[in-house]
C-alpha cells in the first residue's frame, strides 16, 4: 500500500483534546494544505501517512488553536494612568464620566494615523497569536466618526493581510456616544446606521456589527436599530449587553437574532433563557471582571446548565481589561466561574469559533477543518489551567504553519 | 581624557527605577565585570565611557532585577488534580486534611531522585528568570525526613552552580509533620532542632531556616524552638506566619529577630508594631491569596504606613500558588493591596535584597552592586503594571549577563 505524502504528523500526543468535547490519549493528527487530514490512534495514522515532517509529541496536550471572539486590540495611545487611579479607588463608570474611559481612547484614535494603529497593535497581536490564539476578532468603534471607523476598519484590514491567525472584523460605531454628540444622541445614532454601516458594509471592512447596550451608553431601542440597521447591510449582529447592569441587551440579543451576546456579567434568569430560545451564543469576559477587580462574574453554570453555548474570549482593550492570553482567560473561567477546565477549553475553542460563524472551519480538530493547532508541553488540561500564570512552553500552527514556538522534532 | 573601557552601557533610558525609590529619566547605566560602575545623566555617562557593547535604551523602562525571596520551587511531582478539586469547592485545609496538601508533595518528593529534582525545577526556574528574576530564594521542605531534606538541598546546591541568578537556599524541615510523626509532633520538632539543622549547617546547604507557624501546623512555642536551634547553628531566621489566621507568628517573628516574617495575610496590628520595633521585613505574597481565590490579601497599606519594609515575593510552589511572575505578583499588589506601581517595584527588588540580607549587593541600581537589570519593553512603571499578564519584551542581565531576551543594538 503506498503511504499517502503529508506536510506534517503530530504523532502520540498524550492527549488530544478537541473543542467538541472529543478528549483522546495515544493519538496523532495529519495535516496537509494547511488542513487537518486524519486523526485516530498512534498506530493506524502511522501506516497511513508519509510526511514531510514529523514531530513527536509523546505526553503532550494538544487543544485546538483559540478562537478569541472578541477584542478591541487596535486602538491609539494606551490609559496606563487610568488603570493605576483606578487602582488606588476611582470608579470606572466615574472616570468615563470625567472624560476618560473609551472617550479618552477615541481622541488618541482619532490623533494616530493608520499605519502607528497598524504597528502599536502589531506586538500585541504578536502576542496573542505566541500565547495560542489562532482566530482574532478585532472590533472598531475608538472612532466615533466615520473617518476614523473606517481607518480603524482599514487597519484591521491590513493586520488580517499581514496575519498568519485570521482576523475577523468587526463594526462597533455604536460602541458609546462621541462627545460633539452628546446632547443629540438620536442624532448619532442616525449617522451610525445612516452613514457608517452603509460606508463600512460597501467597502467590505466588516463582516459583523456591534452595540454597547449598557446603562448610560445605548438603550435597548438603540440597540436595537443599530443591529437592524447592520442586518439590512448585511452585518450579522453581535451586543455588549447586561455588563455593568441587567441592561436589557441580553432581550435585544434574542430579539434581532444576534450570533452572540457578550459580558452579561449581570444577565437575569429570563435574559438566559431568552438566549437560549434564540440560539444566541454567551461569549463571556472574566478577563475584564477581573481586571476592573469586580465583584461578578457572569453566573457561567447557569448559562452552562441552561444548555447554552458559551464562549470564552479575551475582550483585550486599552481600558477594561488589558489580558491577551486565552490560557489566562480560561485559568480564570475555572477558577471563578466554576467551569470545568474541558468546559474552559471548549469554550475558548468550538464556542468562540460559534461566535464568529466559523464553527464549520475551526475550533477543534476535525478533518477537513484548517490545522489550528496547539502543542503544550504540558500533560492533560488539568496541567494547564494549574499553571495558566505561567509561560508554559508551546508551539502554535495556524493554518498548518507553525507562527510560534519551538519546532520539536522527532 | 581617555575614556574607560568599559563591557555595556545602556544608553538614555526613558526611565531607570532603583529600588531605594530613585525615579531618572534620560539616564545611562555603566556596566563592567558584572558590575554597575556608573549611574548617571545620558550626555555625561556617554563621554566617560568606551563600552564595548551599547544597547540604546531611548523610550524603555529599567528597573532593578526581582529579588524573589520566598519560593518552594523544587519538588516531586505536581498537584493539577488538586487545583481543580478546590476550584470547584473544596477547601485547601480540608484538601491538607485528606492527606493532599504538603503531605502530598512530601510523598511525591521522597519518590524522586535528585537528578530528576533538578530536572523538573530547571524548567520552572528558567521561566522565573526570562520574567525577570535575578535572584531566588528556595527552600527545602517537601522531604520532611533528614535524607530528603538534604535531597532537596543538595538539588539547590545543584541549580545554584547552574544558573546565571543568584539562588539563596533555605532549610525547612518544619514545613508541615510528617505522616509518620503525626501521633508525636514533639519529637518530630526535636529531630528537626537536633538532627537535621545540625547536618544542613555542617554542609553548608542552607543559609536561612524557616518554619511554618499556623493554626494546625506548629504552634508560636515549636516554631521558637526551630528558629533559635537555627540560629545556634548559624542559620538565619525566617517564618511562615499568619497565613489562615493570626496564629502569632509575627510576635515569635519579633522575639527571634527573623530577617523576614513571610504571608501575614491575617496579621493585627500588634503584630505588625511588633515586627517593626524588631526591624522584621513583612514579605507578602499576593499570589498565594488570588491562587487559592481567598478574599483576604495582607494589610499592605497599613503596613508600609506603620514603616515596615515591605518585600514581595512569588510563593511558587506546588500546591498554594504556581505564580512564577514577579511582574505578575506586583500587577496583585497594585490592584488587590493598594500599592502604588513604585511601592510595589520598591518591594520586589530591594524589598526582597532586605528579607534576603543582600540589601548591599543587589535589589537596586547603585555603584557597585550586581548589574541585575530588566530592559523592559515600556514607558514607565505605571505600562509594566497595565500591562501585567501580558509577556511584555524584556532583556534580562544577571551580574553584567544577557540571561533572556533580544540583544538590542543601538
Amino acid at each position: 500500500m503506498t503511504l499517502k505524502p503529508i506536510d506534517l504528523l503530530l504523532s502520540n500526543a498524550n492527549k488530544v483534546v478537541s473543542g467538541n468535547k472529543g478528549v483522546y490519549e495515544g493519538f496523532s493528527i495529519a495535516i496537509d494544505s494547511g488542513k487537518i487530514k486524519a486523526i485516530g490512534p498512534a498506530s493506524e495514522i502511522a501506516g497511513l501517512f508519509h510526511p514531510r515532517e514529523e514531530l513527536d509529541a509523546t505526553g503532550k496536550l494538544i487543544p485546538p488553536g483559540f478562537v478569541d471572539s472578541h477584542t478591541h486590540v487596535i486602538f491609539g495611545g494606551q490609559r496606563a494612568g487610568e488603570f493605576v487611579q483606578r487602582c488606588s479607588g476611582a470608579d470606572y463608570e466615574q472616570i468615563a464620566a470625567a472624560g476618560g474611559g473609551i472617550r479618552a481612547s477615541v481622541r488618541m484614535t482619532r490623533d494616530t494615523d493608520l499605519d502607528t494603529l497598524v504597528s502599536d497593535a502589531l506586538p500585541r497581536i504578536q502576542r496573542m497569536m505566541a500565547s495560542g490564539s489562532t482566530t482574532i476578532e478585532i472590533k472598531s468603534g475608538y472612532g466615533l466618526d466615520l473617518e476614523t471607523e473606517l481607518k480603524m476598519l482599514r487597519a484591521i484590514a491590513i493586520l488580517a493581510k499581514d496575519c498568519p491567525a485570521e482576523i475577523v472584523p468587526t463594526f462597533m460605531g455604536a460602541h458609546e456616544t462621541p462627545d460633539e454628540w452628546r446632547e443629540d444622541r438620536s442624532r448619532y445614532i442616525k449617522m451610525v446606521c445612516e452613514e457608517m454601516i452603509p460606508a463600512v458594509a460597501s467597502e467590505g471592512l466588516a463582516e459583523f456589527c456591534d452595540v454597547f447596550c449598557e446603562r448610560g451608553v445605548f438603550n435597548p431601542e438603540e440597540s436595537q436599530a443599530v443591529l437592524e440597521a447592520g442586518i439590512a447591510h448585511g452585518l450579522k449582529p453581535k451586543i455588549h449587553a447586561d455588563e455593568m447592569a441587567a441592561s436589557g441587551g441580553s432581550l435585544v440579543a434574542a430579539q434581532v437574532g444576534a450570533i452572540s451576546a457578550d459580558h452579561l456579567m449581570m444577565t437575569p434568569p429570563e435574559g438566559i433563557a431568552a438566549l437560549k430560545e434564540a440560539g444566541v451564543v454567551a461569549t463571556l469576559l472574566p478577563g475584564t471582571t477581573f481586571f476592573l477587580s469586580k465583584p461578578t462574574y457572569a453566573p457561567a453554570r447557569k448559562m452552562i446548565d441552561a444548555g447554552l453555548d458559551v464562549a470564552l474570549a479575551t475582550d483585550r482593550n486599552p481600558g477594561s481589561c488589558t489580558i491577551e492570553s486565552m490560557l489566562f482567560i480560561m485559568g480564570l473561567a475555572v477558577q471563578r466561574m466554576n467551569m470545568t477546565p474541558l468546559e474552559a477549553l471548549e469554550a475558548a475553542t468550538l464556542g468562540g469559533a460559534k461566535a464568529l460563524g466559523r464553527s464549520e472551519i475551526c475550533g477543534s480538530i476535525d478533518v477537513e477543518k484548517r490545522a489550528d493547532l496547539i502543542l503544550w508541553d504540558a500533560p492533560d488540561e488539568d496541567f494547564l489551567i494549574y499553571e495558566f500564570t505561567n509561560d508554559l512552553s508551546r508551539t502554535v500552527w495556524a493554518g498548518g504553519n507553525r507562527i510560534s514556538g519551538p519546532p520539536v522534532h522527532s
